[in-house]
């Protein structure tokens, strides 16, 4: 039986990651899961504009998405529960910069992605950034040839509804495969 | 070792979904993973500018969210691999609308939003249209009180390397809970 749920967001989960920006001329890092997929080369975050990262994505017009894996959670979690206004994220991790030179990246994750500030849409409350990947770097450990290899990265999964970080399961399927059959028909 | 490799979009996994429009008067659903969470109440759609949908949404200005289990796997992948312009997929499923009145939604589907478009992102290829959600419809089975179980729901997962569907796997943490020792040290 459906129920109406009122206004729900229910496109969970999401990939949980660091963000990085250059904020007042350090590095600085907010947890997000609330990020999207525009095409094959772009992605948005959404960030409630209170945060002390906005400013720096502003300034640089660039900003990083570092990838963690699972056993990263608790640091993970660490940077959305502390801010830069009152921590020094910078010391966290070993930082290190790419072509953009002003989005810093985290060394210890597995995947970096540089991105440059290609458009903000201007919620009532949030910015959302969306950006061109410049760059993407992998640890050579979690890559199948080109392929990440997704059961080896086991990234941090997010769900709102129970604040609740989860894994990757099963993969049981392959897209533009499963749907042959029906389409014989 | 890191390893450059180009613009590689790796912020994967992304939960599939069936976007559902009305195109030339007929539901029409085709199968999308490239989401996003703009807020709590608004998402985006990347959507390719060829797709036969992408004409409906703009007309209608509304679409909706239709939100598979795993088991629907089948279903959901025929909807990405054959489009609207020569097969009629209104016939699929049992439709049906909510206040929008020009959103089709899948009566099967255990979670629907029925969204209202507020803006479009012209990208050189893709259509990224953003919209706030109007209402949203969950089975009761899925339910935990108010909150979506994310493992009775077991919702598709989609990866682009291996063009992989995944299942969600275990809840290992928290969120703002986990980094809490952190902040304590």
């Amino acid at each position: 039986m459906k129920r109406k749920m009122g206004v729900k967001n229910c496109l969970y989960p999401m990939p949980t990651v660091l963000v990085g920006a250059l904020v007042n001329g350090k590095p600085n890092y907010i947890t997000i899961a609330h990020v999207g997929i525009m095409d094959l080369a772009s992605v948005s975050l959404g960030v409630a504009k209170f945060h002390y990262t906005n400013a720096g994505i502003r300034e640089n017009g660039t900003f990083s998405i570092n990838i963690p894996t699972t056993d990263m959670f608790r640091i993970t979690d660490y940077c959305g529960i502390v801010s830069g206004k009152k921590v020094d994220k910078s010391v966290l991790f070993e930082n290190f910069y790419g072509e953009l030179r002003t989005a810093p990246m985290i060394k210890s994750f597995p995947i970096n992605m540089e991105c440059r500030l290609i458009q903000t849409v201007d919620f009532p409350k949030h910015d959302i950034f969306i950006g061109e990947i410049v760059e993407t770097y992998c640890d050579t450990a979690y890559l199948d040839g080109d392929n990440v290899d997704i059961a080896k990265l086991s990234p941090i999964l997010f769900t709102m509804d129970d604040r609740g970080y989860w894994s990757v399961g099963e993969r049981f399927a392959t897209a533009w495969e499963a749907g042959k059959e029906l389409k014989a028909k």
